[in-house]
Parts: C-alpha cells; structure tokens; sequence
C-alpha cells in the first residue's frame, strides 16, 4: 500500500499574450509541473514566470517537450525521424533547464507533451528516442509514463529512473487505456469521485474502469490533473485534502521514488 | 603588439531543409562558431549537426541569439522589453547549451546575432538586459562585442569577461561603426586585403577607414568573418595561414583572453 | 452632427487551442469586425469561424493585418521595410478575404493591428506603404485609421475612402493621442461613461481628454471597443443601445460612408 | 497521342533570407508554377517575386499548399482533422491568390505540397477534404493529381477539372508508386534519360519501371520537374527542347484540358 503520492499538472501553457490554464490556482496544491518548453506553448517569458511561481511553491519541476506544433497545440501526430525526435527534446528540455539554473532550481523530471506522449506510449521506436535524448541531457532526470508503456519500458531498458503516472479526471477503458475525450463520460467532474478513485489508485493501484470492472494500473507514483478546467485549482486543492486525510503524502516523486 | 587571436564565425544559419552557409568549408579554419539558436535560425538538428562539427575540429562554440524573427533571419530591430529580451536570451543559450551538454563540450561564449547585436552595441538599456541574461545564465561566459559599445561596457561593469570584436571584411566609418551594408563598398572581398587588414588591427589594434584614415578600435581578440559568401571557407583559410605566417597564434579567445 | 454610427471590434484573435477574447458575446453587438489574419493571431479553423459568426450576425468584416509577431501579439514594433510592409499586407488581406469569398460576404475593410497601426499612425512611410498594398489588392476597401494621422491622410491621397475612428474606452491626451495603457486612467470602464462619451463623439465630433480639456476629434465613423476585457460583450450590448436611444443608427460603415 | 504537354515545377521555396531552388534559371522553360504559400516556404515577399517572374515569362501559376510545418519544409505527416485541412488550404490558396490579382494574372491550379500530397494521393477523406476546399474557393481551378489516386478520384467526383501529373526524373515502382527517394536509382539525373522518358509518357502514357516493366500511367497532362539540384535549369531547358523536337507542344494545362 503506497503512503506517498505526487500530483502533477501541466503548467506554463499560454503563450505571449495567449493565456490559458490557471497556474496561480493550480500551483499551491500540486507537487510536479511538467513546463511546457515553447514547441505547443510556453514562450520564454512564460517558462520564466511558470518557474518562478513554482520555486515559491517549492513545486518541482519537468521539462513538458512537445512536436513542433504551435498552431495545433502539440496535439497532433507528425511523423518524425528519430534524429528529430532526439534533437527536439534536447532543445526543450535544456531550454527550460537553463530557466531553473538562472532561478537556482533543479529540473527533476521530463513529461512527453500530447501526442509525442500518446505515441511514445505505444511505439517502441519513439519511445526508445525520447529516452535515448532525456538520459543524453542527463541520466538523472526521472522519466513520466503510463505504467504500460512503450515510454515507460524503454527507460527501464536504458536504467533511468520512471515514474508511473495514471489520470485523475480520466475515465478508463478495460485494457487499461484512457478512454477517448471524444467519447462519453471520458472526463470525471465529480470532485468527490476523483479523490476517492486517485486513493484507489494509490493504495490499492487500481482503477474502476468506464464498463464498472476493476483492473490493475500496477504502482503508481504521480496523478495527473488537468490544468484548463475552469475550476481546476479547486480540484486540486480538494484532491491533496482528501490524499492527505486518508494518510498518503502529497510530495514530489524525487522524494520517494 | 598581440601574438594571440581568435577568428570566429556565424554557423548553423541553416532551418529544416532551408540551407544556408558553407560550415563544413569554413569550420577547420575557425576558432569560435557562433551557433544559431532557433530564433532567426539554428531548428534542433542544425544545431546538433553543427556543434558535431565543431567538435570534430576543436572549434570553441558560443550562442548566437537573436530576436524572435525567423522571417527577417533577426535583422529587423524589435520593441522588445528588457523582460523580453532577459527571457529570450536565457532560452535561447541554454538551448545551445543543452546540445554541448551532450556531446561533453563547454560552451565558451555568447555573441549576440543581426539586430540585436546592432541595438545592444547602442543603446545602454538593451545592452544590460543582455548581459545580465548572460551573467544569470553562467558568470564564466565571455561576451563577444564590439570594442567601443555599450554592450562592451555593460558587460565590463557587470564584471564578465568581453572578447572584443573586429571585423574582418567590412568597411569601416571614421567613427569605428561598420559601414551599412546598402552602401558601396561595404563589403571587401579581396582575400590578400582582408588578411593584411587583420593583421594590422592584431599588431596595432587600427584599421584604415572607408575614407582612408587611420582609427584606433583598440585591443581587438576576434576576427568575424562572414560565412554566408561562396568562397567564406577559402577566406577563412587564407587568412587563418596569413595570420599565421605573420606570427599571430590562432586560437580559441577563452585560451588568452 | 451625426445620425449613423458604426462599432467595430477586433475579433478572431485566438490561435489553435489558444483562445482570446468573447466573439460570441460580443459579434451580435457590433457591426464592423476586425478579423485577425494569422500574423498576431487567427490561425485559419479561427479564422472561418469568426466569418461565420459575423454572417450570422451580418456583421461586416475587414481584415486586421499584423506585424509577423505571433509571439508579441503584434504589439512589438518591428523594423519592416516598405517592401516587406506591402507583401505582408496582401497576403493577410488575401487570405482573410479568400474565406469570406467561400461564404459568400464581402470584405469591407481594412484595419492594421497594434504596433503597425500605431506606426502607419504616425509615419508616412508605413502609412503610404500600407495603403499602397490594400489599394492594390481592391480599391473599394475601405480604410480605417484615426481621424488624424498620416494613414488618414495616405489614403485620402490614394483615393481611398477611409473611415476615421475614435476609441470608446480609452482615455484622450490633449493632442488627441490615446493615453498609454501603462498610465493610470487610461482605460474607461464605466459602461454609462463608456455610451456617453461615444454619444458626444458622434454628435459632436469631440471628446473630453484625461485633464478634463474638450477637444475636436473631427468626424467618427467607426468607434471601436476591446474585445479582451471580460464583460466587453455587457459593453457592446448597452454601447449600442445607448447609440440607438439617442437616435443614432448603428450599421456597417459601408452603408453611409 | 498526345501532343501537348506542360511542364511543371514547385518553385518560390524560400522563406525570408533562406533561399533555395533556381527559380531564376528554370522559369523561363515551365509552363506551370506551383507557388509555395507560407506553411512550408514561401514568404510574402518571396510569394510576390515569385509571381512577377512567372508573370515575365507568361508561366501560369498555382498554389503549392503545404502542411503548417516549416521546420520540417512540409515532408511530414500531420494529423490533421479534415476542417483544418479544408481551412489551411482556403488560406494559403486565398493568399498566392491575392498575389496573383495584384499582378493582373489568373490562378491556374493547385498542386498539394510534400506529405499532404502524398497523404491526398492515397487517402479518400484527406483527398476529399482538400478538394471540398478547392472547390469552395473556385470551381474553375485545376487539381493536379497523379492518374490513379485518391485526390484525381475525389476531383473527378466533385466535377473539378483534373491535370494528371507524371514525374520526369523520379522512378517508378511496378505497381505505379514512385520509388522512394531513399532507395537507390530513386533519381533519375541523366538529361537525354529524362527527356526519352517524358516523351513515351506523352506519347504512350506509359513508363518504365525501375524493374526494367513497361507500365500504364494513363493520359499525362503535366511533367513535374525538380527544382531544388544544381542543374535544374539545364534539365527544364533540355527537357523543353526535347519535347518541342519530338513534335510536342509545350503550353500550360490550362489551354489544353
């Protein structure tokens, strides 16, 4: 039974004059943000300031890399080489690391960024590059993943450390996948629903699924919120109260892993 | 009299498949390559490919920032901000940074690229927002600028080390400013000119102007010269041995500066 | 004095997922919208669908040209050649007007963007390039520009019919200048402050500037609100009701000017 | 037997101060110019060069549409939905198109670009999307295609005026696929080779296979030559020569179909 858990969310997505997200609301209650680098979102002024409120937080910090898709917010696939690939996420992830240097931080982990993340969950190819360029920028950072995942099987293969990550507000299907937004009932609002289904998750790792089946996830480390839900600083904050009233540790994955 | 000098020149101005420069001709006659960062341009593989190359002939590499203007290659001024330019600094060189990183390579300078260069050697504002970026980044980078400019002088007061900057192929003003390109004779394309001018602005730290006077430009350490002319590798390894033939080691500005 | 009276509001100003503004709340309100082009904003999927809304609420559409400044909002001042000024113009006036052609609606007007329409405000180079361009695309379009200023005055000299406009909620220096946002008082929030001043404008032709002082605007046919505040739908909706209970018809600028 | 045929070639394929191809060299020996429009290359000042220099040697002229993808110059796939294929291809048609009208020339056809070409060519919703959006813009356009793909099928259906399109110096699969060009002999870089090629195309409709085969292409409309190798222009010239010679007549597609 896990009596630690960290809760992670994607942060820094505006861009420019494009704002998006809730940081200020979200950022209290949260242990990891996954900083998006500039390729989806996330101008340099914005890594600045999304690092800034995560050192007055004491929030750790990932490098969020993304295909280079601005107009299309990183959600669409494209059909990189691996050498794209690699060189892509070494860009991002040294560029937000440089802000985290300047700020006297450390970079603690990296998070694949929409459809780089989906892609890198299932194809061993992409996966084994993503990988093969987080542990050449540094064999230390902590990698996030799907507990079954290509992404989470090639950074063991390559001994980096992987944090398994499973959704809050995500419904699941029976094979263990997330069901599709485009479905029905993909996203869980109910606040109260989304705790007890992350303390299911933490203590017993495992998840009701979309058909009422209970499967395994395996362990998992780090729970994901979404950030660009009008109330999610509210979810968050309520998700840490109830993680902590049931006895589990809200705190950032590089202390217990 | 100085026996030292380091030439240094504007690499990986390439983008995707958009070519540009003849780095492979001009890298083995070079000592500093001022790598391209992705805002003018210098896309992720370009940027691998090109410290890959620097590598390979012992090349000491530095940033080459600029504004964020692919379309113009970062030769339009822009109203940015001090916060703005802070930021997009920091990014950009520890984008380039990252990659040196993982081809176990220091990073041994920041040059500033086009517009902004030209504004930071102007104007007081711009000039300390750049180095200050620098200074926050790493204190141990050297800031390449002109010898009388108020980015040299920023970067004095702020205690970095400055390589000052002469150039090789351009003409110069009776104020020391480079004459405008639009104008005739801007450009000197004579190969045995260029290396006796260099020799003279090493020996004497002059130059003789446009209109044939002769100014001081004061200690100089780096010699530009521009890789984006047909023959840019041939001028680079004539006036490498001509320097050489004249008695003046060439070599990295961080080796004697 | 003036019986008829057009509003206009910048819209269509988010990019991809990022979104901006309340279109929705505010199209049904407005008879003039400024659809932004891709340069600042408007990727093409926003940019149809702002057309479509302003159809159905038969609300006429001008393209609102930028800067190539995705990353500054076009807000950051950029230093274009008259050449590149031209080419950037017909190529965003094109391509807004390529969609309104699928639709079936004319494009009525022109309205530069931020830093550019503040430059071509004041400068004769950029007003006479600007309006060069949009002549040479289509002479019937109409010109939106302060009553004084240099692209008034170039588009009256190209024998453009040009559309002068006053600002609802921005305060006035004496000089008939706007006052800078980052001075205090310097936008007007009170919606019955809001309605009372553009009444004065079009009956009078004057406004109170930010010392209290009356002066001349000259006639206004086009008042513009802000699109980005969040209640600027509450403030389109009692604007335009205020015009029509002093007796004032609100329609497109095309059908009086 | 055909005895007409157009020649043509992707060109305006730089961006900014990146430039690439021969325009200069191989416009005077085309028929058509597909013009690259913003998302792949293509600059609007580049765009407008590009267009007076058809215009000079009376080439006619189509939109070259791309992928939004710069840094990867269009040769990746994206996974685009069909309504953002619809709406990027109305923009970047509309904006060549503008171009065009300020010239005083027509636009001939639309030619897709790279890996939305590829995509169209064999995928019905990809090829329907893009054709509902050429239609949308103007019926009177001509879709070049190749003989039997997916894009030709949706064109034909939709009533639009098709141009089947044939490669001069690339190799053909048996099945009538091009060879890919990382295989070997995927180019094919002998001039008398190509013209001999171009002239059975014309006449039979038919090629040989890389596997020694004769095969059916069907009826050829238009020879798409490459723009981008040093020798272009000889090859365009050479090709035009031998076409003449062989009793062909070398005209756009748009005065024969």
């Amino acid at each position: 039974m896990k009596t630690k858990m960290d809760i992670n969310c994607d942060l820094g997505e505006g861009y420019g004059a494009f704002m998006k997200g809730n940081d200020e609301a979200i950022m209290p209650h949260i242990t990891s943000a996954n900083v998006a680098c500039g390729f989806h979102a996330g101008d340099p002024v914005t890594i600045a300031k999304t690092l800034r409120l995560a050192k007055k937080f004491k929030v750790a910090i990932g490098a969020h890399p993304s295909n280079p898709d601005l107009m299309g917010f990183g959600r669409r696939e494209m059909g990189l080489t691996t050498e794209e690939i690699r060189n892509y996420l070494i860009y991002q992830i040294s560029a937000v690391h440089g802000f985290a240097k300047t700020l006297g931080i450390e970079l603690q982990h990296v998070k694949l960024h929409g459809a780089l993340y989906n892609k890198a969950a299932r194809d061993d190819e992409t996966a084994q590059a993503a990988v093969q360029a987080i542990k050449a920028y540094s064999p230390n950072l902590i990698v996030f993943a799907p507990p079954k995942s290509a992404m989470a099987e090639a950074a063991r293969k390559a001994k980096m450390q992987v944090a398994y990550e499973a959704f809050a507000d995500r419904a699941y299907n029976p094979d263990g996948t997330l069901v599709s937004r485009r479905k029905p009932n993909a996203l869980i609002t109910d606040i109260q629903a989304i705790a007890k289904r992350v303390i299911q998750m933490a203590r017993e790792g495992t998840v009701e699924t979309i058909n009422g089946e209970t499967i395994q996830l395996g362990e998992v480390h780090t729970i994901c919120i979404h950030g660009d839900t009008p109330d999610a600083g509210k979810v968050a904050e309520s998700l840490k109260k109830a993680l902590l009233k049931a006895g589990i540790q809200v705190i950032p994955v590089s202390s217990f892993l």
